[in-house]
């Protein structure tokens, strides 16, 4: 530790920080990786799930239900032009897009605390592309939508909250897919 | 894969995800990491990192310079009374944090995109305890609060933005911390 030189730690510049245009991402290698927003209600989440999902090179959003869909200006607060880069789609029903994903051999899992839920740290699927669900900021992942998946997986918790911020617990489940995954 | 049962994928309820009350969490064991927000200027954010803070029962988090402080309307509204849980203090001057936290014996690191920052996927350190500072929304972490850390560390970005929302880097930070530090 410490082995690391201080004068080396200049912060980058934004042209330094070297990332894609917009034309240039939609050209690049994707992560084997779908989202699916199952009546996420917060324009704020949707819009830093873009965001993530732009970090991480995401194949794909489905936004579902009641989640907003751009362009909106709220969303773009925190979305910040991701809404251009990464693609995306309006479907009502979340369970026509998890039945249309396990026919393309997506590994669909839902973000969500149940009796059998895995824990993050533990997660392995042996799928080679893999769909997460992520549900309403208070009533989380509809049952019925579970019900149709592979399986759920739980972020640990030691607190006294009942649950993440969606799109926060959306950032970690991506992160941890991404280092498995690693393009 | 899928040796997953559907039966037992029922959702928990809240009382069945038997979370720690506000007196049991005060008097839990706490992973050995400090957080401080360097002049993090968006309410929303300042209480999503105390709900993550909660989550993953971080010892303190430190509010510095324009950081706002609970007790706030704005800040619960992320937060969901993770103030109530979380030890904080505010401390106007970042660097005087990162100095007593550096004599206490803390690796302190600055989540931050430098010319020597390490991938957090690689991130190793001898500390036994760590502190992670994050910065202002558009402005980062102020170079004169690098300069005093032991290092910076980076989430590797695959897309067009410049960088994650700054509760979101936080969740990412801890999460791995967390696996590292595991109580």
């Amino acid at each position: 530790m410490n082995s690391f030189s201080h004068k080396g730690n200049r912060k980058l510049s934004i042209a330094e920080l070297e990332r894609k245009s917009i034309e240039e991402f939609k050209d690049a290698e994707k992560l084997p990786l779908i989202l699916v927003l199952d009546n996420v209600r917060s324009l704020h989440n949707v819009g830093s799930v873009f965001r993530n999902a732009d970090a991480f090179a995401v194949q794909k959003i489905y936004l579902c239900g009641i989640s907003a869909t751009p362009p909106h200006r709220e969303i773009n607060k925190t979305a910040l032009g991701a809404t251009e880069s990464v693609d995306w789609e309006y479907v009502k029903d979340t369970k026509s897009v998890v039945e249309k994903l396990k026919k393309e051999d997506y590994g669909v899992y839902a973000l969500e605390q149940t009796h059998a839920s895995i824990l993050l740290s533990d997660f392995e699927t042996e799928a080679n592309k893999v769909a997460l669900i992520f549900g309403h900021e208070v009533k989380g992942v509809q049952q019925e939508v579970i019900d149709l998946c592979d399986g759920a997986i739980e972020i640990p918790q030691l607190g006294t909250k009942h649950s993440f911020n969606v799109s926060v617990s959306a950032g970690i489940a991506m992160w941890e897919l991404y280092k498995k995954m690693k393009l």
